[in-house]
Formats: structure tokens, sequence, C-alpha cells
């Protein structure tokens, strides 16, 4: 089979994914399960079921069933923005003179800006359909609670996003954008909650930080009536949703008899490259094909190129479950100069588990080279890409030039999770080259995963 | 013929079109044409291209030539970000109880955030096919000047912007993604130039304007070597390349059986409209179909509502030529507390004409009413849209209703021409209730229109 390859594949709206993959039913090594902080035995449905949604606590718990039906009304409202473009990088292609064929499917073409709309709707839907008044969540720079609060706005949900203290101030751009969806945005630590006030007390003036806005977020969900927590990354149940980023790539990839070489993602919490990758990992976990799969993160935040697989908080409040993981201890924060997003200190348990089976590889790489990556694909591609998407742009262009060494044509895919319209105080500090690499010491590991969890 | 109609229509590769639609060409009155301010005679090619490229100064002649070919470097480009989908507002639809079908042809899929791109990439095209160096603009909030910063940068050619001072500091997002593209970026009034000097010295602290902007660059693009100038509305050449928004709008109504009733846009310069609506006042024009066709203008800065149809200075700075044109005066600054865009004093030749020749209509809305419109269909329909862009959804929503009172099922297609992703700061005083309309007394038009050349 062999047609001209348009510079963008669009699937027809008949051609989307009715039902999600679920890669841990394929996995003969399940990922390890939640842990009850207290008990250290794994979570019960019932009680996963008091912070989210009961249909995302069975969500979060199955991992026997390959297929889950997309309900119809997230299926209309995935056609509002997608499928989302799988695009052949030609430009690109020819302007690192490579025989590799670059292709990279863009979560980017939605007001959230990336990928976290796929799972947002998700959680809203089935929040709506148990009679929930509203949820609560945290965000950082805003990427995740933008896309919940276009969710909610869209199933007429109450959403109550906590937001760090210093990206509230120093962001307003993106709290506007989520009151403009008609969230509420509190800077966090607020003095709406016992935790709250408790940090405020005891560290006054501090500017917050994403695990206090966990606990935020946490606490008003289970103490209010009709509120459950939702979660942008990391679990299950996200990947699950996110498998919708595969699913299309897969089919769009097949539509032009097109076979996949390496598939490369960047990971935080694994939401993306979770996603993204799954359908292919289904089909080496059955024996039917092979690939090379990528994880990319930034060298100041190393989890699975550094970290250890164990059991870990979720959150620095300590408040959520505890999971099975690469972890660099949940109290590590990335040094200050750190703009390049992908600050979590764990990886999903999923990719966790697949990383440990050796079915995925990781790389690091640092923001400066980053930012040189993300400069060159916004300059013959068009799209200014998010610093987090840029992480995977850096190794694919790094992957396409070793091609153009050994002469190989490659099909290497890259998931382009998103735009970077509301990160120019990054590329400024790129632009005027005052941005700055730093590679956490072993030392300064090794002291945040002391302290994890002993059991 | 009746399919059913997807929420986005998405051409194929091979259904973009292949040359730009000339609507002067069908005009049996043609557009008056632009005049030196020097001698009162129409301007001569030679003129011309002195400021502009020879091409475009060609294309800014003719008013013979139906159809132009799209050079195929500039085709390349279009297919990084076009086709742009047609989408069907279902959720819109269903939200307002209208029996109307509502589409939208939405622009903003790319970086720049609008539809400036198509005629940002025609520009650098031939300026680099002439061997320029380079190409000098003005921009205000920043859209134009993203959008020719990422065409000089395909082109690898010189790009310096001047952008109106107070824009520069406060919104120094947009000034960094051109800089990410390479271009320079100058807050004007600057030191550069003998007019950003003479204004720097009369009027100390001053934070600039758009024709203090549009002046300095056209004294750099005339007094360097290999440079020159180019704009982003207003101009037939614009019109002509925006003309693609329109062909692909109407062959994707064709691709589905579906009549246009009505045809909406938003207008500052005119190039979003002219482009959108060039196809369909073409069948007007040979009397081949009927429109209704509607130009939404602010009423803080109502040129075609409220403005003469006379010759007038395209800039304050009264250094480029004449045009005849539904004007409120080279000297009209719309008040202070308005927020929505379109604030250009006057209206492009040829929408001018047709308006004259009762080819179509015209509205103004006020813009806390705009800003309404606008949430009402981020809610609904996901994308955060422009403010310019939004003064065509107030008057689609307005038709909707009509709709549903008298049970019409209107086909209503209106021109979606970018995002709000850089207006948080005109969001966030709608979210505040802070926001306040103004529309100018007679007076106050009258007196600006005093000041338009006499002969």
């Amino acid at each position: 089979m062999s047609k001209e390859i348009p510079y963008k594949i669009y699937l027809e709206e008949q051609e989307m994914p009715k039902e999600w993959y679920n890669v841990r039913a394929d996995m003969k090594k399940k990922p390890a399960p939640l842990l009850n902080p207290g008990t250290h035995q794994p979570m019960t449905l019932d009680e996963l079921s008091g912070v989210f949604c009961r249909e995302l606590a069975e969500q979060e718990l199955n991992d026997t069933d390959a297929y889950i039906e997309i309900p119809e009304e997230i299926r209309n409202f995935y056609k509002m923005y997608r499928p989302s473009p799988l695009v052949r990088a030609y430009c690109l292609e020819k302007k690192l003179g490579t025989p590799a064929h670059i292709y990279y499917k863009f979560e980017g073409n939605n007001t959230s800006g990336s990928h976290k709309l796929n799972s947002a709707i998700a959680q809203a839907y089935y929040a709506k359909k148990q009679g929930l008044k509203g949820v609560t969540t945290e965000t950082g720079a805003g990427q995740w609670g933008t896309a919940l609060s276009m969710a909610c706005s869209y199933f007429d949900l109450d959403c109550k996003v906590y937001m760090v203290k210093c990206s509230y101030e120093q962001k307003p751009f993106r709290r506007e954008v989520m009151r403009t969806y008609g969230a509420s945005v509190t800077p966090s630590p607020s003095m709406e909650t016992n935790i709250g006030r408790k940090i405020n007390a005891e560290f006054p003036g501090t500017t917050g930080s994403l695990g206090c806005a966990i606990s935020e977020a946490v606490e008003v969900a289970v103490s209010t009536e009709g509120y459950r927590y939702v979660l942008g990354s990391v679990l299950s149940q996200v990947l699950l949703h996110q498998s919708v980023i595969g699913l299309e790539t897969k089919a769009a990839l097949d539509k032009y008899g097109i076979k996949a070489d390496m598939i490369i993602g960047c990971a935080g919490g694994g939401s993306n490259l979770g996603g993204l990758m799954s359908p292919f990992i289904g089909e080496m976990l059955r024996g039917e094909a092979d690939y090379e799969i990528i994880a990319v993160e930034p060298a100041s935040c190393p989890s699975l190129t550094r970290g250890s697989y164990v059991y870990d908080f979720c959150d620095t409040g300590k408040v959520c479950p505890l999971a099975k993981m690469y972890t660099l201890g949940s109290g590590f924060i990335p040094s200050a100069n750190h703009a390049g997003g992908l600050r979590y200190h764990g990886m999903s348990s999923v990719v966790s588990e697949l990383y440990d089976q050796k079915l995925m590889k990781a790389r690091s790489v640092e923001q400066t080279a980053v930012f040189e990556a993300a400069q060159q694909f916004a300059r013959v591609e068009g799209i200014l890409p998010a610093p987090e998407s840029s992480h995977a742009i850096r190794v694919a262009i790094d992957e396409a030039l070793k091609c153009k060494e050994t002469g190989e044509a490659k099909n290497i895919v890259f998931g382009l999770t998103g735009t970077g319209y509301f990160d120019m105080y990054a590329y400024a500090a790129y632009n005027d080259k005052k941005m700055t690499d730093y590679i956490p010491t072993d030392a300064e590991i090794a002291a945040s995963l002391a302290k994890t969890p002993k059991f």
C-alpha cells in the first residue's frame, strides 16, 4: 500500500474510537494496586468511591477489561475538537536533511491547549451522571484546571480549582480562562480549608505548592456534600481516557499503511505517553508487533531514569493513596530554574510497571536543549509547542539526526501534547539567553528517597 | 443530497484551492484606485513597487483577473495549518434551541491565532522571490506581527516589527512569540527613525499609536536597501490572499450540499470578511445566487454604519496612499475603554465599494454584548474566541434567535477568525463586570471626518 501522505492525516468522524483501550488487561504482571495509606492494604472500591466518582473508581480498579465503551455524550464532546491531526513533519524533515519520516500527534488544538481535555470531559461526565453537584481539583500552571473548567461548563457542573498561589499571581491569563468557563479559582494555600489555614499559619507568606493544593482540593471534596475530587494525570483511569490519543494515531497510521518504528512521548505523570503508546504496547504484550518506545523526562526531575520503583505518596500532603511507582520521593521539588513543566515527583503505576518490564525506555534531557528544539520546531512547523511537549521534540530530532548518519528511513512518531502560548515567560528566558540547566545530585535524590514510606 | 453533517468538515488536502479568487474582476463598478497623496493621481505600479514587492504591487492593481494561481511554496505552507475546519455548531444550536443551522469557519488553529497568516505567508514569499533581505511592518496587539514573524522565519527573511509601545509593554507574550520566530520587535515610537525621534521629542513619554508605528515601518522600508513594507489588512492584495477562507468554506458547503443563507463576519480593516465572502459575492455579482451578507463592527468604531465614503489617509502619519473608503477620519481613535479589537478608522476599498453597492449589510454591536456572546460560545463550543471574532458570534446568535421565533431553519455561516488566548485582560474586565460600552457622538465623528482631505 503506497498512498501519498498528506501533511495532516485527519480521521473521519466515524473512524473515531468508540471504546477506550485498557492496557492493563493485556499485562500479565499487573501494575501494583493503590494502597490505603493507613492500613497498607489495597484500596477497595468503596474506599475509592469516597474520593472519586463511583464509575471512575471502578475504572481505576479494572485491570481485566481490554475495551471500555466511551459513552455517547463524551464522544459527542470529543467531536468538537477531535480527531486530532497526525501531522507528517515534512518541513522539519527537510530542515534536518534526514531520511527519517517524522509524525506527530497534535493535541493542542483546543482551548485547554493540551491533551488534558480528553480525561477532563470523561471525569466531568461521570460526576454528572452520578448526580454530583461539582468537583474539586488542583492546578499548577493551569492546563488541567482549564481543561476541567471547560468540561464542567459543558455539563453544567460546579468546578472548584485550587491553584498554586505563585501561579495564580504570575499567570493571570490561565486563571481568567478558567473563570470565563465559570470555575471558581482559589489561590492555594487558602484560608478556606483546615490544611490551608494550617500551612498559612506555619509558613506565613508561602506561595504554595502542588502538594498543598491537592490536599486542599481533597479536603473540600470529601467534606462537601455532592462533591468529588478529580485528578488530571498519574491515575490508571486517566491513562485509560488518554488511550484515545494512541487509538487515533494507530488508526491514522494504519489508514496509510505506515508502520511506526519509534514512539516518543514526554512523561510527567505519564498520562500523555501512557495514552499514546497504549495500543502499541498492547501489540507488544500480545506478541503481535515490536516498537521502540521512549519516555522523555526533564533532567531536573528524572523519576524514571534516576528514581526508585517503590511505594510512595502521590502528594506532598500525604492524603492520597500510596502508589507503587518510579519516584524521586514525594518531597522532591525540581530546582527553581526549571521552567519546562513535567515536575511531578513520580510516574503513573502503569507506565512504571511497563518500564520495569523493559517494554519501553526512558531518556532525560536538559531544558535549554529542549527549548532549542522547541524553537527549531516552531520556526519550520509553525506550531509554538508547550515546553512539556518539546521534550519529545528534542528526542525526535535527535533520533532523526541519527537516521541521517545511518541512512535509515525510520518512522518516528511523537506526541505533541500542546501549545506554549501561556508559557511565554519561559520562552522569554530562552530568548534572552537567561535559561540555565540543573541536574540534581545523587545525594539530593537519595535524601528525598529516604523519606518514602517503609513497610 | 442529504448526508449526515459531521461536527467538523475538513476538506482533503487535494481539495484545497489552487488559485485565489479576485472579486474585483467580477465587479462592474470597480473599487476606487489608491491615489498618490502628493499628486492625487492613481498610484502607478512603479510608485507602489517602491513600498511593496513588485508582484504584490501588481496584485494590488489587478482588478481584471478573477483567478490568480497560489504558488506551490505557499500552498505547501498552507498545508501545515489548512484546510481549516468548517464547524457545525451543534452544541450552540442546542443551547439556543434554534432551528437554524450554524456553521463557523475556524481560522484560529495556528500559532498566530488568526487568519492573518494566510496573507503573511504570501507576502513573505513574494519578498523572498524578489530577492529582498527583509520586510518591515507595524503591529498593535500583535496578531499580524506574529503571523508575519512565522512567515518570515519559514522563508528565512529578516522581519522588523514596530509594535505600539503600550502593547509592547503590556503584552509581553505576543512580543516573545515574535522573538521566538526570530523577528526583531521595537517599541514605537522608537529613537531609530526620524519620525520616531520627532514624535518622542514632541510628545515625551507617549505610549505610541498604530499610525505612528506604520510611519516608522514605512520609513525603514523605503530607506533600507533590500527591504519593503507589508500590511496585514485593508489592501486589495490582502483580501485576495484571504479569499482562501471563502473558497474553502464554499467547497466544504458544496461537498455536503448545504446552501448558505447568511454569511457573517467581523470587520476591522476588512480582510477576514472580504476573504470569507468573496466567492459568495462573486456568485451574486454574476447573478448565480443570493446571500445575506453582514459585516459586524464595534459600536465604538463604526466605519461602515456611521462613516463617510470618501478618500482618506490610510494611516495617521499620512505617509501611505489615499484610499476611497468608508471612514471615520484617519485621526479617529476608539475610546479608551474599547477592548474588543477592530479599531481601524477605515475599511478596505473593496468592502467599502461592495457595501456602497448594497451587496452587503453592516451592523454595529457594543462590546459587553460581544463578550457575553463570546463567553456563551466558549462554554458550549469549547473554543475561547478572539474579541474580534466574537462580533460575528454576537450577530450569528442574534440571527439564530430570530430563527427560533420565526421557526426558520436558516443556514448561518460565520467567520471565527481567531482565538482569544492573548486577550485575557479584556476577558478579565468582563469577568469582573468592569467592562463598559461607549458609542461616539455624532459630533465626535463629524469633527474627525472634517479632517479628511478635500479635493
